[in-house]
């Protein structure tokens, strides 16, 4: 039997929209207020799923002490309590819009849940901004294309 | 990479579930209390989600200003503080459950979310009635039949 | 040792704020779209708090039985499910804002609950009308003038 | 046209995580503190996914009466206000992990939901453990294999 | 100037409401379900309110690594994860119903909370027991009487 | 009947807890990871409650349109999408904490409620910093004492 386990963190940072490629009127135009020049912040709600089969003998998909080491590791303690332009290396070169760090944290996760003998994966990470909006990623590419509607 | 994109917004309206096609004794058993002569109202959460490539220039998968721009005028001022019953023009043939109503959104929404030149478009419409019910829709039609089951 | 014990109930009922001692160009100042001639609703999250000495015996400060019934009886099963203006005779004449909702929920239930032998009694009605706004009202008069300032 | 309609329910339960097949020591690594002796509780908030057609009639997937009802008979009743390990008798032999108890319910329920008549059925289940956890099952067996990672 | 700074915590436990000293049919009258043999639990969510001065140099009420570490030492080490009736020595004597487990919090921090140094001091504890009810203390005796209606 | 209206408003900012009058190792024994460089930053949540006389006349404590103005000018205008210490003015002397935040709040918005002819006035600011901890300003100052223990 297949399940999904969902738990979830927060962090609290802060990030500027801003593409240096760019004019300062492109930027304007396209984050509005988010182009800030000291940045803001929002507390991120993260909520990481992993799916699997539930090992018979545990009743358990994963091992949340194993999932939890991994998640402060690879997100909570590079990220929380941080300005995400400048204190997180793979935001310099690429706009922290949270898009973007909901793709970063699921490809910092993938490769550290499940393992040879594990047949549990990361499904996907959802990544709340404001109580306002959220964003999923699942790993998925572009060629799925306009049949990833349903779900 | 292919993120979805979630935005929460909120409007207030009144409802009266109640078939005219129907007996009164009919709409009694189908709809209970909810068919109250006067009508009764809820807070609703609508949740849109939207998906798509995110574009490497902005990182972002919509613009949220045209997002908020369609939501508004196509939904929220025609819905929010109104009898739904008579004051939407849809729901005066159609019983407004949360499912109709749910469908008219989505309807309305698809459209004008994503256009030519965007790959991006409207996934799903989740719409929360009380803090004890939503309903989600995401434009499937009923040829699909037994397999939706799996999400 | 006095402790104080709060409950939580919901109910969905629709409103118009509209005073007929009143023009409509008066009304359309005062309450705006909330004057909107069919109505329109909410779903309302009343909280009820009780204070008074825990009983030695039971570890209690109110059976919640007894509260729920109270409850039930005097708000939930009138208020449930209605336009209040007209379902709801004290709102034939007064206009059903929160404030006004809020008080009449306070009255009715003062009388209901503690009696001769308690020594607990109504605290303080809190009435949710949206995530964005709440009232509250503790039966105060309007002698206290100034002073109600600080809490 | 095919939609969704999810259903939120509480209850109080508390469990042990324990397996008596497994040594004393093997069951403090697994499950830490949740191999507390005399057990300890969560509050559970459960989701229950219906799916299928709306019925143009009503207006409606499926009979929210029908649906409480059934929630009602095999999930509220036997397990509110219980200690799962003793008071319910699937968990004398299997450990109440959240992943089991989602599996449990979804099972009493799939059964009781729909009919010859109704296309609608079961969809999912969700149960939420605490604020910071919750898990889903929908039916789905092994073989599924690695293509579950795309919802 | 005077602020008031709360800090949230959750601990999940479980209990039975039971009175030794009363009869079967006693405790069953009193405490219905929640006298259930085995216990049962909840996920509880404590709110610690602390009031004083804000110290002009630091710009804080109170240390929040101080704070935590007591709420740490004091509540949750010892309550979560826990059959209070049982794991807890205070709960031997006395039934843990929420109204009795919020004063013996209260109690436990009062001592540890300020100092001869620091102005700042307990004001308040709030504990949730369920989404449905939560009871406060603030280690007032019953001799203040009906005037604490007010707050 | 005098009655308590409160409104939420939220706005995202950020902050850096640093005192320059104190050294870097003092800063970081009192602020720990909120001294980091660059700042980080929240969603603040809002309450701003007034409290008054309900008017007969409109069953209103107080005009809401008027107060969401007087919170957009004074407030969410000034803080939303800014970095606390560099874009306002009164944080350039002073460390913003979230009590420091709290009452420079109710200074704005203090004088801005109520008015000669207005028997309502502002009574308290809340301010969530996260999901964890809120602060609550009233006015008082610090002569007011111990005897401000109960609310």
């Amino acid at each position: 039997m297949i399940a999904y386990l969902t738990r979830r963190y927060r962090f609290s940072a802060s990030h500027r929209l801003h593409n240096v490629a760019l004019s300062a009127s492109a930027n304007a135009r396209l984050y509005g207020k988010c182009d800030s020049p000291y940045g803001h912040g929002h507390n991120y709600a993260l909520e990481v799923t992993v799916v699997g089969p539930i090992d018979p003998a545990t009743g358990m998909v994963y091992d949340l002490v194993v999932l939890d080491g991994a998640v402060k590791r690879e997100v909570l303690e590079p990220f929380d309590t941080t300005y995400l332009n400048l204190d997180v290396v793979a935001f310099r070169g690429k706009v922290p819009t949270t898009e973007n760090v909901c793709i970063e944290i699921f490809n910092r996760l993938q490769a550290k849940i499940g393992n040879e003998t594990s047949r549990a994966h990361l499904a996907r990470v959802r990544l709340e901004e404001t109580s306002s909006n959220f964003f999923e990623y699942d790993g998925s590419g572009p060629t799925v294309g306009r049949r990833r509607v349903r779900r």
